[in-house]
């Protein structure tokens, strides 16, 4: 694990990292002594690890809760350069978007194909990250995204048991990402967006019903996945809290 | 308006009191100085004013954000006589739940005879209760309660415009429920039981899809309606006192 540069502002000291060549960033609160828990947050599709809407819910985990959280770039996103394959996964996408297809199965076989390959990586990356001495490794580990970031949510809470807690939402609903979303135990918080354009509801209903966690809840509202409202956004970072700090 | 008793105790004043002989209670802070808002606190079906998951829900409104929380008796039910027509409905519910008929139709028609009759004594009550020092008049007034209570709840909305946030839940889906929901404007959230086995999952998607209000918030957990989880009650208080308290 390689650090590179270190800035503080507004209550938030922000690291960027590399593991195993996976660019990250690591978001801590200044001046904290204790060891915290940490909440690993995935982007969504076509963003990066520094997205403005997970900046801003890393500084709120940081500045409210004192945690720690953790970004990477999905394999081609962000400072990662994208494969001749993914490159044609995006063009079939945008010319699915163009011409008012369908987008669900294209979305669904490329965020699951990233995801397969994302998943060691955030291990790789809990990993290393879990021997920094301000990160508490026998605390609960969150994780948090929508989108593709559900995906790789789902698939990650199903294999790794140091996930404690996610709060995903806005997947489409793949009979594979459904057959993962049985397997998931940790309590899980789902957003689905209402009335997205593309994103159809049935996927987010059909996902939450699949969830095999004891607890899960599923909040709805209005309008597209970008809309999530601040509300919703503070409830998910209580949910984390609720289940990452040891009781 | 009458009151009968005065208890007070873990932070709360429980007063007794009648409108226009309909009996109901008012759970006030301790030593409250400045008037504060109000939330009217519908009971389930089938329960009474003093119900013991709604006191607790006006204790937690009373003692964390200083409100003031009131009930009152639905018709035929409490401290108030069933009429020989409630009494019908009743035993045609228990006959189809022995028999383990549907109970959608039978619930929708007498909840919402109830409701017809019980929408006007919560408006003589809110107008009695807003004559009191210690209640604000010029705040919204806020509506909460499931069952029974979210057919109240959606057409007192409705027609009452001082309602200024609704948290309601697991209610039949009517026809006429539908209408209603689509006319109210107010700030709702709607709380879906996911695995109950008498009221349809299905009723509380089609209510939330109705609902006419800009800022509506579906939280569906697993279970009956009758396991509603401690964050999700938190959840409703916190959504009641965002839009109750003057901005």
């Amino acid at each position: 694990m390689h650090f590179f540069s270190q800035t503080a502002s507004d209550g938030v000291v922000e690291k960027t990292f590399a593991v195993d060549g996976v660019p990250g960033v690591l978001w801590s609160p200044i001046g904290a002594s204790d060891p915290a828990p940490l909440v690993l947050m995935g982007h969504p599709g076509g963003l990066h690890k520094k997205a403005r809407g997970l900046v801003a819910r890393a500084a709120h985990l940081v500045t409210v809760y004192g945690f720690h959280a953790a970004s990477i770039d999905a394999p081609g996103h962000g400072d990662r350069e994208r494969s001749a394959e993914d490159s044609e996964w995006v063009d079939r996408m945008q010319r699915a978007r163009t011409v008012g297809e369908p987008l669900g199965v294209i979305v669904s076989e490329f965020n699951a194909s990233i995801a397969a390959r994302a998943v060691p990586e955030w291990r790789a990356t809990l990993d290393a990250l879990q021997t920094l001495p301000e990160i508490d490794p026998d605390s609960p580990v969150g994780f948090s995204g929508m989108t593709l970031a559900t995906e790789i949510g789902f698939r990650l809470a199903a294999v790794e048991p140091r996930i404690g807690a996610a709060g995903l939402g806005a997947a489409f609903a793949s009979e594979a990402l459904l057959d993962v979303a049985r397997s998931v135990t940790a309590p899980l918080q789902y957003l689905l967006p209402w009335d997205d354009p593309e994103i159809d509801r049935e996927s987010g209903l059909a996902l939450f019903d699949a969830i095999g966690s004891a607890e899960k809840s599923l909040h709805a509202f209005p309008g597209p996945h970008q809309t999530v409202p601040a509300y919703e956004a503070e409830d998910s970072a209580r949910f984390l809290a609720r289940h990452l700090v040891a009781k």
